[in-house]
């Protein structure tokens, strides 16, 4: 009943350490139990769909170099895409996937026949969902790609194009929900500008700002109940997105009153691209409450593009999960390979080796992180670095209980000069690399 | 009178755009009206005291290439200091200046003894303004060079830093009420981190939400009527500060319930290092209603830090005056020379050169802005855009007035397949170069 | 006879600089004589056949925005686009033109297809450009967009990848010189890496080395009698390219003894790209005696991936053909638009309007630069600056005339202690304010 | 006999991979044998006289934040601060150390006068090295830091500054060579310029092309025997640096005929600025045969500037260490830890943690790099890759007994249509991974 894609590859297996299969799993042993939890309840792996199955391997200067059976914009084409797809997710062992309406059926010449596809490939889904027990991390709707988002989707200059964005992303919720998603994601690809000279920055977030509500209030009209995520990224394709980092796209939901509803997918890529480190998102994030779920694939540093890799730098991904157990770990989200193999990568079993050495990465990187919480390696001496601040004078400015004459007066009277002490960063890094 | 360190240099005067007298402007004549005002009033400018007058020319690599007879701490030579300083306003004729407390006068022993000098040298510069009419647009203080600020001023690990630091403000906030300053600002080089692995950011953000509503509160009973400003950065000389770039500072104000009492003061080096562009910042700043002031310099965008140049590119200033125009030009805001000389730039004529020819250019861009203005060359292709918004359908959308629902609905029912218009970026941009 | 694909367009004309005609000449007149030669002899403008005709819109996020009739891989549509494209050089009465073999005619079956196509092409172009008096700049193949390219052409693993290159280059070189072709380029998109864990560096470089002496034998004994041209870029497509930039290719060249057979071209988005201005890489070319020709787009300075848009910011131009001037002017090289339109300008008109723009500015720039170099206004401070090596003294220690002993000996005899100058570079750069 | 700086820390041992004493090495087992050799003729380690001495913590925005006792410009103080610096040397147990002439001496009115100092200074040094066995891996002097090389050093417009850096030079030479060092570094801080408006940039290389000549003259009558290295950086402090990486200075090497004399001292924080690898430079030393020594610190990815922060990041570090054994490892170089401890980190006790954490991590990194060539675990995959080459026709192609013609006809005749093969990037991350 396989589709034969990946030979006569047999499910990958937990094999220790010390193996040397590169079709087995070193770290990731699903079931080992971490912080009361099973590595796969943490982690929470998902493969997703649009690299995995539908990217061909292009990029600005040449063209696909992939050759899948699946290739060419059929229904047909598109089941066996899913075939296949259900294998990989199989043989991974994984428990979620993620898609876009783009990436599982072929558009139709109308909106209604794209949707009626899209409902059709939905039910395809559903069969195999419930045949392998893959789950659905979360849906969203592709509006970056076809030219008539080119000029934004619902910060676009034409408002019929904000109202077929509003009717595809309210069917694409709809599937969604169908298909037990427990979260719905947002990526803005196409929402910031490539020229200010044409654009109208404060009437766009306008739009922006009206049609995230439309769609939360959809949601809870719907009984969906997913998270509802924004993903932020700087720019690419656009030379400008609004939801450019975590912080951008908070004061954006704050400015229209979606802070208790919405929270961020993280992308370790776009938040290299916006001049940050991951934990710093992740951190940022946490400090603003609006923590939700992560991409993670490994962004060069040095090339100033989306490049998307597998994750394979163990010491800061340790880092990057520290900040999502530290936050209380996963709750509707999850760990999302948002990542494309190189375009040389041609074989089958390159998927799988790519996504086996992630997730493999991930678990180590998560145990390092899940070591350092338990022995209070890092937050026993955060703790130790701002005690000062229990003091009740301390704590009496912090709480607003001090005017700024009172503060001052108070320098003056005791005479404070304030000494530094030492911030030992190289001692916390040396502590973190006894982890990793 | 004179200290004599300009020699026998005369004021500088308009001479036209013929001259080749590079102590004349060619292009700023300050009683020249454009859009109904002088263009002194227009552009504001302002002296930065640090720079222009403190700065010895150091680098990373390398110590102090500037000799100045006023280098060295005693009061004697801030006096000195100031006597040059005003002589310089008054050769360029410049309306203002800006200062921090630690540019002015010697640090002392004690947090007492400081302000007590400083109060000092307020006394001098009363005197000094009041002879040359020079007028002072903002001042701050310096809460990031003393190694008790190393690890944050308000965002300090220890209250006692706090509490220093807002004693500072407090006294720099007197003598600017005292001064007539006609902004507070507060630029947070500390405030963020070196390294998260030893930083409670929820926490810190707490800290100088707290220290910023304490400093808005004071402001209000203290009587002073300036705007208080913060300035962003993303980083350098931390690794990242929680003030990165106006987006952030506006979720930041929102967050802290100030965003109706804090604005911004942009500056374009500043704007570089966080991945914008000037004008992005100033659209933003306009698009959120929190536009202030701006620092002109220029950064080198291929120099990763900050490089704090004259400015001279005209095309990119018209950009950047152009947004100041749209959002109805400088309130109490001006135009300041955040911009130290290059360090090999040792002749005190070098000091006037740098000077005229950033407000000759500042010139130049403000009034090809006034231009494109006057003639809609930008406005008139940007209204009609957007046009379509201007049906009542999009009004109902953007509204709130239509459901998720509502919207998909319509766009089956109609068909609506949205075609692409071409964006003109090229051809806006010639329209630009017909001004510049 | 026309294809009617611009319209009713008129051929572009000089009206000056008054003019708001946007399909007007406003600074480039061909026939104006500046430093005893005529503006068009001077810029030698070319059109880039790929960005203007090839191009389908795409971005690494979207697919195809521009509906061109000639879209579609067919010998009859190759023929339409170079109809049209032979109408947009006569409207724009550009002298030069530039192609690679895959922008001008669909890839045949074999090898042995594809050069029959691109010699049918051939004899095409040749009956339109002695129709239209429009002549060949350079000649180019694509050794990079086909997948068989994708480890590299010169420098792939397989040796029949390096044969099939070499192939290609020949025709390439064949054609070019049957179109009297003044360059022969190579660009080596692909000829670097992706990553070092599978790549031999040492090999690869004597790779590419043996295949540039192979191009260079071949060129002098088929009689070829233009110069061969190494386009320099740092990455992108890959991850590195072995022709980083200009000082790079220098060494590459005297390693493989090329040095006096291989000049460079170089585009300003490459220079960008690679750290460096536009004017270093056209200084550090004339430097090391391997100055070529020009790409003259633009770069988004805060994008990391290569933009090529339509160049406009005319102070930046004048200090790169400063750079052309002073090294003494282009000889077989020229102004290549390597631009391509925004992907969002769709319409024919915005074809022409982006060159008339682009061509401006050079234009603009050009004449600028020129009378910089007529008043001396950069050259005579150069000159100063470094009179002290006119002294017989300096001149023997440039020479190699004194040895470090004795050179130490006369520092300590001559009690030598050199005092800096100002290198008044705020001067110089309100100086060049003065042209553009 | 102990000046008691560092209290009474005991020489730090290694106490294997389960300890936590944070003055304990975990990884570093100087004895180790790995590859045949011990960990410590391997690895070479040496700690860096300036930032580990003499750096007084400051940054752009902000003074002095380290009290060491030996600050202040006295011999008295440079002799203290040897006696730490050597106390330091042997807790840590490393094999060398390395030296400005800045760094060790205060400067002297006179050039006479600051040599009489290093003199004295040298034979301090001298009795230290004698006693505790450390060796001094290489000597350089400072041409970058005092204002009269502000411009320059062998490039500047003044030939005196040519003149008393070449003095300069020539005595620490003498210095180093007395003190038997290993290799003799020029690092051109100011050999590049500011702005290219006042800078001959062919007349400058030809200076600093007479300036190396007349050390390696210098070298080779003098009777020194290590090896002369420069030290690449692009940028910072200057805006451009002629020594802009690995590829450049070869080319800059074989324009002056040095490339036989001289070698590279590769720093991976230069590496990142220059927007490389620092595996990519080895790789690039090996390949042109220059690869001499390495600057083992880490930059921050993510801030612009040189950060020189002590190296963590194993995997890293593996993949460099990889290039370096398999260039053959160091034969006069070594590991020198060009890094700076964070300016908060203001304890002694940190000196030592930064150290530690740093060895600790090169050993990891090598033990890794080593085991990966002893299974050839890249190196089989490598081969294997480009085994086509093997073939007759290859090599002769390769060799140059095959014209272009010839080829060409080949790929006709034998219809060659290559196809690609997996790069197995993913593949060969993922065997790394297995190794660190």
């Amino acid at each position: 009943m396989s589709t034969g894609y990946f030979g006569d590859i047999k499910p990958v297996r937990y094999e220790g350490p010390d193996s040397t299969n590169p079709l087995a799993y070193r770290h990731y042993n699903a079931d080992e139990v971490v912080l009361g939890k099973r590595l796969e309840d943490h982690l929470r792996f998902a493969v997703a769909y649009w690299h995995t199955f539908a990217w061909p391997g292009g990029d600005p200067f040449g063209g696909q170099t992939f050759e899948r059976p699946w290739f060419g914009e059929t229904m047909e084409n598109a089941k066996l895409k899913a075939d296949v797809a259900f294998e990989l997710f199989s043989l991974l062992g994984v428990p979620y996937y993620c898609f876009h309406d783009a990436d599982v059926r072929p558009e139709g010449a109308t909106f209604a026949e794209s949707a009626k596809r899209l409902d059709e490939i939905a039910d395809y889904f559903e069969g195999k969902m419930a045949k392998t027990g893959v789950k659905l991390l979360w849906g969203t709707a592709n509006l970056f790609s076809n030219r008539r988002f080119m000029a934004g989707a619902a910060t676009n200059p034409d408002p019929d194009v904000f109202a077929y964005a509003a009717a595809t992303v309210k069917h694409c919720m709809d599937v969604t929900k169908r298909l037990k998603g427990e979260n719905y994601v947002l990526w803005g690809g196409r929402e910031g500008y490539e020229t200010l000279l044409n654009t109208d920055m404060g009437r766009e977030l306008d739009q922006l700002g009206r049609f995230l509500n439309l769609v939360v209030d959809y949601k809870h009209r719907s009984g969906f109940t997913g998270t509802i995520l924004i993903e932020p990224k700087p720019q690419e394709p656009t030379k400008h997105q609004y939801d450019y980092d975590v912080a951008t796209v908070y004061g954006f939901l704050k400015k229209y009153g979606l802070e208790n509803e919405v929270k961020v997918n993280i992308e370790q890529g776009h938040a290299i691209l916006a001049g940050h480190s991951f934990e710093h998102e992740l951190a940022t994030a946490n400090a603003l409450g609006i923590f939700g779920s992560i991409d993670m694939n490994r962004n060069d540093y040095q090339s100033g593009w989306d490049t998307d890799q597998f994750p394979n730098n163990v010491p800061e991904m340790a880092l990057a999960y520290y900040q999502v157990l530290a936050g209380g770990g996963f709750k509707s989200g999850g760990t999302n390979f948002d990542a494309k193999l190189r375009r040389q990568s041609l074989d089958p079993e390159d998927l799988l080796v790519a996504h086996v050495g992630g997730m493999d990465a991930c678990a180590r990187g998560l145990k390092a992180a899940a070591k350092m919480i338990e022995d209070k390696a890092l937050s026993a001496p955060l703790d130790a670095r701002y005690a000062g601040w229990n003091s009740a004078e301390a704590k009496a400015m912090l709480a607003g209980e001090r005017s700024l004459e009172q503060i001052a007066a108070r320098v003056v009277a005791d005479g404070i000069e304030p000494q530094p002490k030492s911030g030992r960063q190289e001692y916390l890094e040396n502590v973190v690399n006894r982890y990793v």
